[in-house]
């Protein structure tokens, strides 16, 4: 191996990650005008307490603890009584058969299921295929293991085309070697969901180019009126090896107990249980007891969670159409937005720097989706509604003070009212 | 790479792990006499309902979950309050400096903590040393990662040796081009701890080849009367990259929990950090509060614990001393005993299936310690006592059943009276 352990972990840079901003080391910044007052928000990840876990998981995981051993020491998979009710909820959720025995892993939250996952199909030396934008992680876990990526372009803002991934060149990727690929539907950042015919295209592909897929369906349960989804591992035409990969950390809020369960292909799901044994042991053991509450929420709760982040996504979308020069494509499922900003007269990672110092909100920097988006930045809209229109009021509001002269000449006042109230 | 996925993961075989016992396919075994009747003991793992998680665990992760996202999303290295704690209380028991915010991450578990160390320490092709016997994922992990084996002995029988760690054959393989070597102390499974002596030229040597140190100290609060214990990280004469790992899941039944910390050299913590992004973002948000209660367990509950389980551990060595042709190393630390057998008409393996049918008792292979260890097995004798001593008496009288004729002639009846009770 030509690249030493320092270069490899340079390319793991974390300092932009989504929640490790509060350890960003001061730098200069220039500061134009006053700061803006308001409620600050975190647009880098979900808001669990405007957005409560599952009523009844506190509960389950006291239940877990109590009953001991039992609970605290399961298989690597994870305890049976568990698997075997998680495998019935995800079958039905997504159409087909899932063997509780054989099929299911449950995992360190869905990160674990994607480390996992990646980990147990690639070799030092195999070429990868990620979406550009997708989850920042997909791109730092193929290097990490030593992968060479290969990016798939996706023309997200053509609403008409489902995802708009660009189907010729996954193609192309596949027959230039490719034999793993990776990709989030609903997309993160993006918030699209693919058509059934990509899906139905991409499933066809793999199949034909033999190769191995990961579908990462994290928000899948919280798709908007109007959007049909698609689970490829439903359809018939489809390629032997295939892992989905969910969780309830996102919709459901139970982040912070760290679930997530990958279910598919028996030999991919037996790699990833080896590879589990040596990573953490097993999703924690109590923690697991909180699943019982997954796809069991209230009568009317999941709808309403799911209608709440219309409104959400509703009320910011009026706010960036409303902005000259400011566009994202309307969430189709999950809770992000990508929103592409005119040129600046500071780079990207200097004016979120400065959004957080002038207007109290954290945003992440599009180049972790990509090193192509240098004009975006991704928002997590799961939040309080009102405290996060404001929010991006003020984020547009400084903005302005920072347009090239170019775009500056286009700029109305619009938004600069009313945000310091 | 010559090697496949397939090649490589049938490396990482689980079957014969601790805890997966439950999952194996029944075979055809050679059984010979009755079942012998008594409370079943599984001794792949410590007992969390015979000796209880630190009082008060249960409440801090409650007060965690009601604190909400800022307990639930941390950065990746862990909450700074808890970081804070921590490092302040392993400064304390490990004789050295600890700063919260370069020095410490906390991890799912301390296998978390490992997997971490090793992936952020090593390339593929390295050479990595580690002892044999030692913990069986230590083996598994440089396989995964693509190293290079070095197998050092340790002739943990020879009491007057402390660990009896071959220092040559370390040294050796430094000289080979060894990089990295981990190791436990107290080790796991003979349960030896190293001398002063011993720590001391390990140190001394890894300084003058440059070579990072792993030192696993997992069940350090647990070291028994009349045994000294020495952090290597105290000693003045140290390698400059030095990484330590502990965690409350053995002596202090937190393993329900997940919970590991990892300490040492900032650069290893920060390559650990990243790591840990794409593996499982973070040690499980909520259970990080019952991190709380560790190093401040109620006076005298951890004293307490040490001796309850050298109690054990004599009433286990008395059964296995009145054994013909059975020994192991008696225990200076942790929970481990590592018990050699006489040659037996079946395979050790089939041996461990006999025993869990006719005895009701879960033993660990030796050979999941190194490939040579195939007259060994493991116990975990973090047990009910009573329970303990009768399941060890049921393990010898079965064994009785298989020795071969040699060995039979010096067979007495000893053990086989009151088994039955």
């Amino acid at each position: 191996m030509s690249m030493t352990l320092q270069e490899k972990f340079a390319l793991l840079g974390i300092d932009n990650a989504p929640g490790q901003e509060s350890l960003q080391k001061s730098t200069t910044l220039e500061l134009r005008g006053e700061k803006l007052s308001g409620a600050p928000v975190d647009f880098s990840h979900g808001d669990v307490d405007a957005h409560k876990p599952i009523p009844g998981s506190l509960g389950t995981f006291v239940e877990g603890y109590l009953e001991g051993g039992v609970q605290a020491y399961t298989p690597y998979r994870g305890r049976k009584e568990i698997l075997e009710q998680l495998a019935a909820d995800l079958a039905e959720f997504s159409g087909a058969p899932v063997d509780a025995e054989t099929d299911l892993i449950l995992t360190p939250g869905t990160q674990g299921a994607l480390f996992l996952a990646m980990g147990a199909n690639m070799m030092p030396g195999d070429k990868v295929a990620i979406v550009e934008p997708d989850y920042f992680a997909n791109r730092k876990m193929v290097e990490f293991f030593g992968g060479e990526l290969v990016p798939v372009r996706m023309d997200y803002m053509d609403l008409k085309k489902g995802s708009g991934i660009d189907l010729a060149e996954l193609e192309e990727a596949f027959k230039d070697g490719v034999k793993l690929f990776l990709f989030s539907n609903p997309n993160n950042p993006a918030g699209c969901v693919y058509s059934y015919k990509e899906i139905e295209k991409i499933a066809m592909l793999a199949k034909k180019y033999d190769a191995t897929l990961i579908v990462d369906e994290l928000y899948s349960r919280q798709i908007y009126k109007g959007v049909e989804y698609t689970h490829l591992r439903a359809l018939k035409e489809r390629p032997d090896n295939l892992v989905t990969i969910i969780g309830p950390s996102k919709t459901e809020s139970l982040s912070g107990f760290r679930l997530g369960a990958a279910f598919g292909t028996p030999e991919i799901i037996e790699r990833m249980e080896k590879l589990q044994a040596i990573m953490a042991l097993r999703c924690s053991g109590y923690n697991q007891a909180a699943f019982r509450c997954w796809f069991h929420e209230p009568e009317g709760w999941m709808e309403d969670r799911v209608r709440q982040h219309q409104e959400i996504r509703d009320g910011i979308m009026e706010v960036i159409k409303a902005t000259p020069g400011v566009s994202a494509r309307r969430t189709d499922g999950g809770s992000y937005l990508f929103v592409k900003m005119p040129d600046l007269e500071v780079d990207l990672h200097q004016f979120i720097r400065i959004v957080r110092e002038l207007a109290g909100v954290i945003l992440t920097p599009g180049t972790e989706f990509g090193p192509q988006f240098v004009h975006e930045f991704r928002i997590n809209f799961s939040q309080d509604k009102d405290n996060a229109i404001e929010a991006m009021k003020r984020v547009f509001a400084v903005m302005d003070r920072y347009r090239t002269t170019r775009t500056k000449t286009i700029t109305i006042k619009h938004h600069t009212r009313g945000v310091s109230q």
